[in-house]
């Protein structure tokens, strides 16, 4: 159910937004429609490259990264999409089997000088794989209907 | 063939990486997939949204300039992959039917103090639309192998 606008949200507030797994079919998949550097979609090359196995794109990871959003804070959020990114980190590779784990936090909420029907929040968001290390860190604005 | 290290790389470079068309079935896959928000999947809500109509995820819209900047530059590169990306920004929706062409720039080029191997090179790029407009820009360095 769609039910929170800009009013409701407040800085500090953290959402956790559950978990996915993926498997190397997965990272395959993807990397070889979008991203096939050799470490990507190779597992003979990527043994011998600096991560010393397969690892998945990074571009992978932040869409896993966006669906936890959506399934965990957005699906309930009157959003209107995002301007950009900043300070996007991939902090370690994500390999085969691994499970992220997905948290999202309101850093601020500031409703438009110019247009009364809406406003954005600042998030801060991160990925940490099964042993606790994160992954992915972002930082991301986002346009929010008010009530 | 993978030709280029990073002795090869200089600032002011530029790579002209292609195009890429995406189509109203291909938009609402990759969201139903990574980005569910209703401008991207469902045309009803979509039509209702500020947007107007469909759009695509932003995320797709980096995946599709990562698969150009691999065949545009990357694959004649010994890269080792990159630690992240900044100012990255959806300056303007794509549509259904929407050509994006891409571009890139080298920025500079900087071996590793620590690590004879490698060095970082940092790039800006660009996607526009059949119009002209920039719809997608960004910052993101790239680890590559020394001769």
């Amino acid at each position: 159910m769609t039910d929170l606008y800009l009013d409701d949200l407040a800085p500090g507030q953290e959402y956790a937004l559950g978990s996915r797994s993926l498997d190397q079919d997965a990272i395959v998949a993807f990397a070889a429609e979008y991203d096939p550097q050799p470490f990507h979609v190779d597992t003979t090359a990527a043994a011998q490259s600096i991560y010393g196995g397969l690892i998945a794109s990074g571009w992978q990871t932040c869409a896993i990264y966006m669906r936890l959003v959506y399934e965990g804070f957005l699906y309930r959020v009157h959003g209107m999409g995002s301007p950009g990114v900043d300070e996007l980190r991939w902090l370690a590779p994500v390999r085969p089997g691994d499970t992220l784990t997905g948290m999202l936090r309101i850093e601020s909420v500031r409703p438009s000088q110019s247009k009364p029907d809406r406003g954005i929040i600042m998030t801060t968001g991160e990925l940490r794989n099964q042993h606790g290390e994160p992954v992915l860190t972002l930082k991301a604005p986002l346009l929010v209907h008010r009530r």
